[in-house]
């Protein structure tokens, strides 16, 4: 085919060599499916670019038109009909179809081509008056809301109001008589409602439709689509115009929809609706209960058999599960749509695991259809796809998984009842540290306020439990005990059930399906590790979390937070007596008493992940963080009697010191390895610690392999410091040929760019985007989410939350800068991340190309990660190829 | 000359090639006088390369040591003398002397070569026995001190105690067999205190002594001193072995040390001291008083008259003022020194003007000479250089000028008193926010913590007012009203005065002197502004700074702050008003209370500012900085009696409104143009104020110059859109030929890196490097001031504080990042500085390297910005030359 000028249109015919980008997915189908020789009813296709032009300029451009008059004329050859002949109409539909779905987010068109003149001869010749001026009819009312924007509801209200005046209570039940009524009402309501008379030329009809479904790419509900997942805005929708075929022409006639696997399980067979005598919008309206696919064969056989035929050949050709629309007119079949079946994570494991095995498609294909965030749901419990719902509202997806439980309003009260066995879920405002305690102790959270990465989310996540966030509807009164949504009114006996998953509140106690690591899961996941070049560790503080990150597939800790230890029962005193005590003796007494807990926690890891890597972290946090706070103090001591006792003295030394400690910008203050430096005693003793486990560990037969690193490093000088002081350390512990590594965190921007400097002190690097995100964007996560990042993301200023997924353009720039320098400077530096970021797809690509050696990520991410990696490894490996 | 070999030691003749990088400012001196054939005892020079060999291995290389005996033996030979020779003596002096001086730091070893043997001719051959034994005891004193590290302490107590014994007051009331029994004593000291006996060997006792001189760089005085001064610690020092000349043997003899001009007002003329039958000891031991140096001509006036036209001489040659160091050994004179002298800022200038106007130096040279931070001396009072001062403490110079005045410890009083027109000199631990409206009214502000970057320091240098910080050795007791130091107490009633260009608190009202931009002020600076190729603007919030800042030279304003226009007197309560509002309405009709206000504030500063920029900066701190704290709310509401009234409930409405607005971190959170988005009536509120103000002073004849300044922006399209709104409102009120330029701070590392895309949308980037530097390096500069950032200089994980000197690996690289992308993006983009940085001569240097257009500095840092951009301006041309 020789082009000499740009082709804007493409008949299906001509289209299975031109792109599903520039024919959308459903022209790109139709083509397939035409050059099979499959029964498509004939059209042609205007491609995404003619779309482009068209928002561009605001107009069609002439050669668009051109075309399309050209192919029209074609179409009408071919079927020889043509647009509204008052013999013998040629009726077509008008949809949209983008290259990526989005499904019922853009306008269509059908019946265009009916017209006053056209609808009697059409009666006729289809033999149902009813019939056909029921599709006039829906025509107008279709044009009239999509073309002349009418409201709905005043169609709507015309039908309404003919149905009391003839006492019916179903359209069917409308004699064709009422129906042309009702058609010059519609037309004197387009009149009304948008100032022009329904224009009646079929040609002008098309080209107005046409420009519509364009337009139709830019409706607020498209676009809102489009930025939840993240698809570019100036893409647009190629429009299909294609002749109609009609289900609803009697007993011969059907519309239905297929899956070639089942969607839910991925089980072989055969899956779908039909509707005798019907259209598919009658499907989608629920008014009458489609029948299994199955029956099909009984009141059509020879529709059915061709049908089965075709599903088929379609599933062979495109090599993956197809979902498929059909018509069957006049027991002749039809094929309206295919496109690769949407499907739940443990249906897309099995389809792709089986296909693999039955030679459809390669291994690395197989590993390429998952998307990798949809492993949540095979890791996690999930309400019952197949169960009746009561949705209140969509939250957040904060923290994956699923449960039900009895609402509970303070983080006091989760703790006791769920302390105490019962199932509860909390419901806040949004969460604290002081709800930390409560949320431990309950099956879920769901807050109203917060977002992905909001304390609630994060602690959900760390606590590997279910959460909801952000959940907008959600009204809360805390003193009456209760909350409401849309009006209706929850309370402390009643129970909800929320998914993390995908943000779900549901009324009541839905039933859930526990997660099974299923053989499909673990094969797909064993193949994408053969593919990926990333490591993928856990973030794991316990040997709790040790062993579900290994289980997971992790490959080692790459953060094992040691503040955590310091919060727990009876630990908690001896760090406040540390921080609290006048005296170096005091001090060092304290240490002394914390040293062996430390050694023991770290036992417990290394043990666990015996012969991989455990990078621990020393102390990071700001020392008032284990403090009470200072208003807190002030109560105690006014609710004193005696002022002068000795308790009000001890408050009182304690208020001193906790008031020294207070900062405006904690963020920014004496933290990290500047507490290390200001109170060296606390450092040592940590190094002590995981060295004397390191050996305690090996006495017992095990390999530990210890990175220990240094937080918050700005400045070369204080690694050398630091790093110093942990070599002695490790030097008066451990046998000289056992070695610990020792790196730094690189959360600063400073860091970044003097990472050759400190990469002399370093063995390894690990980015801690979080905090590089905050200092390089200026951003406090906590301050910013409840305040304005929700307004910059809704109004377009920010395309993504940059601490769900990393701001290549800001922070990914230091990253690759410190990469780059710090690999210069030491070709045998490591380099890992261990931000929240480590676990999110798109950010484990750019750390993919940016040449880390691993991600780490909290456990129940490691699997996600995993085969992120593996896809972004193996994309790689494509455009390598191509290239 | 030809070097076979590696040159460790010069002797002065050869000397004069040699730089003095190698020679020390001593040996460099000493060469160029013998090489003019000035009477200069003979002697020679080990230079720093043989200091940094010895500092390196910890041995004195053989090469070193054989070149010392070869020269040793030459000086033996050209003095007809040898070294510890019974009969007659050579003396030598070993002395420290380094390429930039360090007076005091180092040690020296006097009339070394004396010994048992030798003292008793030398008696005989100066006819002075006391004097010998004299000589020899200072030797084995100084020996003992420096060489063989006996406490110096150890010699006065045996001194005293013979003192005591012989019944005498004055060591030269000790007889020749007083000072024989006390170098018995001495050398049984020696022994005791060192274990060793006094080693007798001469040429050991060089070799000694010369590795002591080199061991005394890197003794603390020196290494605190270079830290202070910012010296290098690898140079190490030179050592110089002199014969010695005796200026105390009798009548005809003399020392003394004289200036070329007048080092306090840079007057020529003739100025110095001397003293007859003394060493230069004495001169500084303070026991006699030297009489000035005119008197000498008629004691001596052989040597007078040499003098006079070696001082001549000596200026002609190094082309700047001498202070220059003789001795008169029976009437015949020796120079043992000459350097360039050190002078007062005053003297400096008109020695530098009177120079290059008698055509010695030229222009270039002239403005060269000036040490920017000195000329600080000249733009503020200082304490008159002539009196007699009690220094008490000296802290850190935080802001220029001195101040004296009655002592008072709450910012209230300060206000009372100071208002009512008392001076009075503010004494607090560290100062707040809550303390400036009594810093406005003093003279002056003294703290005990915080650095020049502290919160006392920066409000003072705004104010223009002087300030002394960090001055450790205070001791404040606020509820007793009075401070120590030393023991010493001062109470309410007492007077001090603090000179905040050096740091020193003196006791009592100290005699000030009054600064006066001289005619040498005026020209110097006059020459800098030909030289300099860097812009100099100033930070003015008011028509009275923007009217000094003209006065002291800038050409602009660089950074016109807003919020504290909001915080005047009758704003705060309408500020508080919109931020507390709970409708559109209420808020608009604040925002057009406030409008006019501004207006009138930026007419103030357009019309003073005529015909030069005036950047102005929209609101950029938190609200929460504008109202009452929760704690102070909640103190209020517990006050009242009704819980229910009106009040109440309004100061409860205001909790909540203020209690939303904390921020966990608010430097990271919705301030600067976040605020903008997030309020959009507050900045279209001040571009219209704005805008109006430029009309106006335009329609009374004047020529704004106008640039509107968007603070925090991290995203580009924040600042597309406030430029939109901006724009908007500038087209309303003015003429389309009156341009305002747009542009923003660049103040987040984020900022940095997507300069590029920012500086699409940009007119200018004014680098705002305070939040430059606590984004990039994570700190909190209130915060780490006071917790560790003293701690990390002191113990050298930091150089310089990055507050006060540009962070030129870490915040520079980004500076630089951020200057390269945005200038490729928009070649017409202004780059500038505003932050504190702008007025640090160090900072200076990298925003000229780094081809900013302009630095802009508090009014009264603009003449020291303008010398330091002349210089590095000077340099750059110096260093182009040479390449």
């Amino acid at each position: 085919m020789t082009v000499a000028k740009e082709m804007f249109v493409y008949e299906f015919s001509e289209g299975s060599s031109a792109s599903k980008e520039l024919l959308g997915g459903k022209g790109a189908g139709l083509a397939e499916m035409s050059s099979l020789g499959l029964p498509v009813p004939p059209g042609f296709t205007i491609t995404t670019e003619a779309c482009r032009a068209y928002m561009g300029s605001g107009e069609l451009p002439d050669a668009v038109v051109e075309q399309i008059e050209e192919y029209l004329a074609k179409l009408e050859a071919s079927s020889g009909k043509k647009l509204g002949d008052p013999g013998d109409p040629l009726l077509v539909s008008v949809r949209s179809g983008a290259a990526v779905s989005m499904p019922g987010m853009m306008d269509t068109v059908l019946n265009l081509g009916l017209r006053e003149e056209a609808v009697e001869s059409f009666a006729r010749r289809t033999g149902d008056a009813r019939f056909a001026y029921d599709s006039y009819r829906r025509f107008i009312q279709m044009f009239g809301d999509v073309v002349l924007r009418v409201e709905h509801e005043k169609f709507e209200a015309a039908l309404e109001a003919l149905k009391r005046e003839r006492g019916v209570a179903d359209d069917t039940q409308l004699t064709a008589e009422d129906l042309k009524g009702l058609i010059s009402t519609y037309k004197q309501t387009v009149a009304d409602e948008s100032g022009v008379a329904f224009p009646e030329d079929p040609r002008e009809q098309l080209r107005l439709a046409i420009r519509a479904v364009f337009d139709s790419w830019n409706n607020p509900r498209a676009a809102s689509y489009r930025r939840e997942f993240g698809l570019p805005d100036d893409l647009g929708t190629a429009v299909t115009v294609q002749a109609m075929v009609f289900g609803n022409m009697g007993d011969t006639s059907a519309t239905g929809v297929v899956f070639t696997r089942d969607p839910s399980t991925g089980e072989q067979g055969l899956f779908g609706e039909f509707l005798l005598n019907a259209q598919g919008e009658d499907v989608v309206a629920g008014i009458r209960t489609p029948r299994p696919i199955s029956e099909m064969q009984e009141v059509l056989p020879r529709a059915f058999g061709e049908l089965l035929e075709t599903m088929h050949r379609l599933e062979n050709e495109y090599r993956d599960m197809q979902d498929i629309e059909f018509t069957v007119e006049r027991d002749k079949l039809y094929m309206l749509q295919t496109r690769s079946g949407k499907r739940t994570a443990v249906a897309g494991l099995k389809i792709a695991r089986e296909m693999a095995d039955e030679g459809i498609i390669s291994r690395e294909e197989a590993v390429m259809r998952i998307e990798p965030r949809q492993l949540n749901q095979v890791l996690h419990p999930y309400i019952d796809p197949g169960a009746e719902l009561e949705v209140l509202a969509e939250g957040l997806p904060a923290s994956p998984g699923a449960a039900t439980g009895k609402v509970v309003f303070t983080a006091s009260e989760a703790e006791e009842r769920g302390g105490a066995g019962e199932s509860v879920i909390l419901v806040r405002k949004e969460t604290t540290p002081d709800d930390v305690h409560g949320m431990v102790c309950a099956k879920g959270t769901l807050t109203a306020l917060g977002g992905m990465t909001s304390h609630a989310a994060v602690v959900a996540r760390g606590l590997g439990i279910p959460a909801v966030t952000g959940c907008k509807a959600l009204e809360i009164d805390a003193a009456a005990q209760e909350f409401s949504i849309d009006g209706r009114t929850f309370g402390a006996d009643d129970s909800i059930t929320i998914e993390g998953s995908t943000g779900r509140v549901v009324e009541g106690e839905a039933p859930l399906v526990d997660p099974e690591m299923s053989e499909d899961f673990e094969q797909v996941l064993a193949w994408a590790d053969e593919f990926r070049t990333l490591g993928v560790r856990a973030n794991a503080d316990t040997p709790q979390d040790a062993e579900r990150a290994r289980h997971l597939g992790a490959e080692g800790i790459g953060l094992c937070r040691t503040e955590h230890m310091f919060m727990e029962d009876g630990r908690l005193e001896i760090v406040r007596e540390m921080i609290l005590s006048d005296s170096e003796a005091a001090t060092s007494a304290a240490l002394a008493r914390l040293a062996p807990l430390q050694r023991g926690d770290f036992e417990g890891i290394f043990k666990e992940m015996d012969g991989l890597p455990v990078t621990v972290r020393l102390l990071d946090p700001p020392l008032h963080e284990f403090l009470p706070d200072s208003i807190e103090l002030r109560e105690r001591l006014a609710g004193l009697e005696d002022g002068d006792s000795e308790e009000a003295l001890e408050i009182r030394r304690q208020l001193r010191v906790v008031e020294s400690l207070e900062e405006a910008n904690p963020m920014l203050g004496l933290r990290g390895c500047r507490l290390g430096i200001v109170r060296p005693g606390l450092y040592r003793m940590q190094a002590r610690a995981i060295a004397e486990a390191a050996k305690a560990v090996r006495a017992r037969g095990c390999a530990p392999v210890v990175e220990i690193m240094v937080p918050l490093v700005g400045f070369r000088t204080e690694l050398a410091e630091i790093r110093g002081e942990i070599e002695a350390m490790v030097q008066e512990v451990l046998e000289p040929e056992v070695q610990i590594r020792i790196g730094t965190m690189i959360e600063l921007p400073r860091a970044c760019t003097v990472a050759d400097k400190i990469a002399w002190e370093a063995d390894f690097f690990s980015f801690g985007t979080n905090d590089l995100t905050q200092t390089t964007c200026g951003l406090s996560r906590d301050d910013a989410e409840g305040a304005f990042l929700a307004h910059y993301l809704e109004q377009g200023f920010l395309t993504k939350n940059p601490f769900e997924s990393i701001d290549v353009d800001g922070v990914g720039q230091l990253v690759s800068m410190a990469c780059e320098r710090g690999r210069e400077a030491n070709p045998h530096l490591k380099l890992g991340i261990c931000g929240e970021h480590g676990g999110d797809p798109e950010s484990i690509r750019f750390f993919h190309e940016t040449g880390l050696d691993y991600v780490s990520c909290s456990p129940y991410r490691v699997p996600v990660a995993r085969l992120a990696a593996a896809q972004t490894a193996l994309e790689e490996r494509g455009s390598r190829i191509e290239a």
